[in-house]
């Protein structure tokens, strides 16, 4: 079990930035923790109040049973919601994204919630690798993970200290920066889908600084009634389009 | 001041559903209502905290003096969060949808922050006119003021008892419902651009019931590794789609 060989279960605490383990509250998030990162899992704790026998079947099933633990105060103590009835403990991991497949770029993204649901819109788009420019918030967090509703567990993720950084590491993807001061309408581009491709996106404040501008960048027209899109569903639009020319090629 | 004559100030209260006047917080909100709905302005409160000079200065060029307080007390009562400075207060007021442009059907929407996202999106694709079939959150609530960015005071929004209720006041509308099952991508959908389309959506939880179902009902395809969408995400790809496709008209 890792490092949690060393710490006593009674001593488990709310999440912190700095543990070395998160946790994945609520029932469709530890299940996904348990389909795809098994190996991290260290325990799963199932609340008393927990009535649904198909899931606990199910992670009995996929579980090994000295890891299935029914503890309610346990739970308490690390949740700060209410009806939350099943927690997984999982160690953190490192991931590197996948040099051979398309990326997603989110340069310092700051709100977790936000996180969480391009994570899933990844997923559900078919961008499995994203890079995270820092400092960006925490993806372990466990209010990322449970908005992710578990997606996080079938993503690779990797920080950088830079674009740059990122340049130097994967060289031979065309990067498509989106920012409102752009030429080219995301309705006319037609992706460069025989290179591996490259979407970057600024945060909820700021977007992208002017290092993303180039020939390539794009805009998501909108009206002039309003002075940007929410993020998340820029993204989404974003990841819609590219995944649309794909599937269509 | 209508109904405000008879309320006592000192006895204002934080937002019910049943009161006759509601809540923008914020700056950026109280500003889009005093722009766009100045007759419904009861009055606007000012924390002693407020220092963005441009804004108040803004303000005093619009608003009648007597309808701009400086009360800090008066804020702390209605709001639950610190940091807000601005408050507008303003009495509801009845909208019916313009027959003569597209419109949104929401089918009984139950998140209020999404609701709100959902309204700032449709802004700024230039739908203006969006239906809500009961029962549906309550759209002048002040979770959905503020995370609409005040966009709603754009906004026609009208309440309906059912799809069939709006389908007998709007019979023109051409209605293309989002569905799981429906059989037509949204990729390869050529809006009817030449009559007033609709636009229906379901909610976060159980998407549109079997009544909408038609040949022209749409899916927006994803991967299999998600179960749906994240419904403001599903709205800002149609509206874009659409919005695209007028615009190259």
């Amino acid at each position: 079990m890792k490092e949690f060989d060393y710490i006593n279960i009674k001593n488990i605490k709310k999440y912190k930035k700095e543990s070395n383990y998160s946790y994945s509250f609520g029932a469709f998030p530890t299940l996904e923790l348990i389909n795809n990162k098994l190996n991290e899992l260290i325990f799963v704790l199932i609340s008393s109040k927990f009535n649904n026998f198909n899931v606990i079947n199910d992670i009995k099933s996929k579980v090994s049973k000295d890891k299935i633990i029914f503890n309610d105060s346990l739970i308490n103590k690390i949740t700060d919601k209410e009806n939350i009835y099943i927690v997984g403990v999982f160690n953190k991991y490192n991931m590197t994204l996948n040099p051979n497949k398309n990326h997603i770029i989110l340069d310092n993204p700051q709100d977790m919630g936000n996180l969480g649901t391009i994570l899933r819109s990844s997923l559900g788009f078919d961008f499995l690798n994203i890079g995270v420019i820092k400092p960006g918030v925490d993806i372990f967090s466990p209010k990322v993970i449970r908005s992710s509703m578990g997606a996080i567990f079938s993503l690779n993720i990797e920080y950088f200290d830079s674009l740059n950084d990122y340049k130097s590491m994967y060289k031979d993807h065309k990067i498509y920066s989106f920012m409102l001061n752009a030429k080219n309408s995301l309705k006319n581009v037609k992706f460069d889908l025989n290179k591996n491709i490259t979407l970057a996106f600024g945060n909820e404040g700021s977007g992208l600084s002017g290092e993303y501008l180039d020939k390539d960048s794009i805009i998501i027209k909108h009206s002039n009634k309003i002075d940007s899109l929410n993020l998340t569903n820029a993204i989404s639009i974003a990841l819609y389009e590219v995944y649309s020319q794909v599937n269509n090629k």
